[in-house]
């Protein structure tokens, strides 16, 4: 199971003080955040609580929706196996906030949790309210790297995102306008987006605003913000999947300020907020299922909706067994190569559990008794990610795997 | 009147949204901002709300503290002429701040507010719970200037501090602990500040971190934290006085943690708070009395307090006579040589108003049928900055000049 790059120096602390959420690591992380799989990222408090809000609704039945740790600096929400969290604006408070929610994550053991930021942002050459999912992030010199100075050292570390996350959003959103493309991320609202409605005397004009703007266009920008480049290079060097999906609330080919009625930004921050919810439902289709027939892992009932029926034998196939039970699944690394045709015939002994592999577009539930048969596409040379996505109990966790396609 | 350098393209906007205040400038910022003479700014929300009560409580008798506009991304307060707002984390964030209240204060007419930063941050050689007021602003290279890329092309700013709010804030300090020095600002709360408790693997270990930190202390940084540089360049560019004062709450020199207990964090917190308050209380003494008497700009009441009778006529000097009505000094400008004595002889003749050049230390209430003798130092060759220290009515504001000493 591939881990996080985590700071091997973490484990010779004593304590760790997550000091701008209010815990530590006295209290019982794993058991507060183990069953965490996708951490969603809004820069206002207010947005986070919504948004926590909505995915109660959406996907769980406890719909209690309480701040967790003090608020001063961010808001935490967890719903389930879902955080919602504020972080600010601008890299360096995102980047507080990465830091700690990752240390956190680490402490409690769920090492396979995804990012996805949610936000607002300048839209470039797409209409008013578009959502744009960033592949890749640019930096204030459209540069493919963010850079920081650390100990009088330049760091650049890349910003690209997960091909495979942002894929998997795009196939979700449906009818609600979106396009994939770069993002670029400044260190301010004003100026350095060629704004020129700032406070202070700038050093441009129209001219070159709007030959500025068209440049960016041409080089695949399709939106500007504060955040994204930094979260980018940090979910890189940790190794964590991870994408932003904004919505543009000014078109800056035709202006400098946001002029969207508070009806409009709304449904625009919305609209960014369901491409995200749509694409949790995907991932977490059963949660909702297991939670209204109040299975325990060792429940007998299955759960599985009619139009998710298993899907037979197929001629040719190399069939690999499978067992799902509390709590592995066995065996846990399947080898298949390149071009192969396998089905995996997968049994549940205990437990409900969700078979998934997100690389594959794999994700389905198995219960107690119950044979499923699953198609698995073997074109992508790697190692694809396994695990349960029906939080199963206090063995959770540890039913990890991957499935490993070979040249 | 020496004006602040605003971008002059406002003149162009209809109406100009100052979209992370919730304000606008169809409403009436005269009328709710025309009196501010001070901003204090810090980090978060909680901070800036209590020290709008402290304010209110220290120099005002209307104690109603209220949060003007949106609070989802600053919150901001004004008791009397202090505004109190948060800034959030990082450049960035302090940056869309600066910009919108600057425009704010333009758009309602007081271009001669001072910024002044209150916060925490980590101390350098200093001991802990000291309060740190910036003289200079280093940025992550060390260096005096604030870096930014604007339109693809690099900008650089000096970082240099008003001295003479420095020495102001440092007398007016009495016995708390507090030094004056550098302060480094970067775009990371860890590995920037040279911290090994972060989430990612770092590229230094503990040798490299306690060389950085002991260089960090010979080149004269006092503290380090991450908002200072930004805005000392911010205020440089806009020609405002400006300074930062914040508490040390970690020793660099023995540790990356914040262990601090909750008390000490509010008592090294509240250090910062109240040297600021207690320079208000120098800046704006005679509020209170004002209020106190509830003189209208027409009362004949004098609200001197004893301990501040005006000072008798010194041989040799020269008198310039002077007059304080409402709502101007006449003459304005006064020019005056270097080395020269002078005596200002100034006569009230409608409403109480606050002389005073902050620059000059000269701070004297008139009120109508009073004249007092303010001596005049004429060392510090220059423009000094006259104006009203008691909101005093409509034409408050209107109430400026200039001493100019000359070689």
């Amino acid at each position: 199971m591939m881990q996080w790059k985590v700071n091997p120096h973490l484990k010779n602390l004593q304590k760790d003080v997550l000091y701008h959420f209010g815990l530590d690591t006295t209290m019982d992380l794993q058991k507060m955040f183990g069953d965490v799989q996708v951490v969603c990222m809004m820069g206002s408090p207010v947005r986070a609580e919504n948004f926590a809000r909505i995915t109660a609704k959406s996907l769980f039945l406890d719909s209690s929706v309480e701040a967790i740790g003090k608020t001063e600096r961010f808001s935490l929400y967890k719903t389930g196996p879902i955080i919602s969290v504020s972080h600010g604006m601008g890299m360096p408070s995102i980047l507080i906030m990465l830091h700690e929610i990752t240390k956190l994550l680490h402490y409690a053991g769920c090492e396979n949790t995804e990012y996805i930021r949610i936000g607002t942002s300048g839209g470039v050459g797409v209409k008013l309210g578009t959502v744009v999912i960033s592949e890749e992030a640019l930096n204030a010199n459209l540069e493919p790297w963010y850079e920081e100075v650390v100990l009088g050292q330049m760091q650049r570390t890349p910003t690209q995102f997960d091909q495979r996350l942002v894929d998997a959003l795009l196939k979700s959103a449906g009818d609600i306008p979106v396009v994939t493309g770069k993002t670029m991320s400044v260190d301010d609202f004003y100026e350095q987006q060629g704004r020129l409605d700032g406070a202070l005397i700038p050093s441009f004009g129209h001219v070159e605003q709007e030959e500025y703007v068209r440049m960016l266009y041409q080089s695949g920008v399709r939106n500007i913000e504060m955040e994204t480049s930094a979260m980018a290079a940090f979910c890189h060097r940790a190794g964590i999947r991870a994408t932003a999906v904004c919505a543009t609330v000014v078109e800056r080919f035709y202006g400098d300020q946001v002029e969207c009625s508070p009806e409009e930004l709304d449904l625009f921050s919305r609209r960014a907020q369901n491409v995200v919810v749509k694409y949790l439902t995907f991932l977490l289709p059963f949660t909702v299922a297991v939670a209204l027939a109040a299975c325990s892992p060792t429940s007998q009932q299955s759960t599985i909706p009619p139009e998710q029926q298993p899907q037979t034998v197929e001629k040719n196939a190399r069939i690999i067994q499978v067992t799902s039970e509390n709590w592995k699944f066995s065996p846990n690394v399947i080898m298949v190569k390149k071009g192969e045709k396998v089905q995996l015939q997968v049994t549940g002994v205990s437990g409900t559990h969700g078979f998934t592999v997100p690389g594959l577009g794999i994700n389905v539930p198995v219960a107690p008794g119950q044979t499923v048969m699953i198609d698995v596409p073997t074109d992508d040379v790697g190692a694809h990610n396994l695990f349960c996505s029906i939080p199963c109990g206090s063995g959770h966790k540890d039913m990890k795997g991957q499935i490993v396609i070979e040249e």
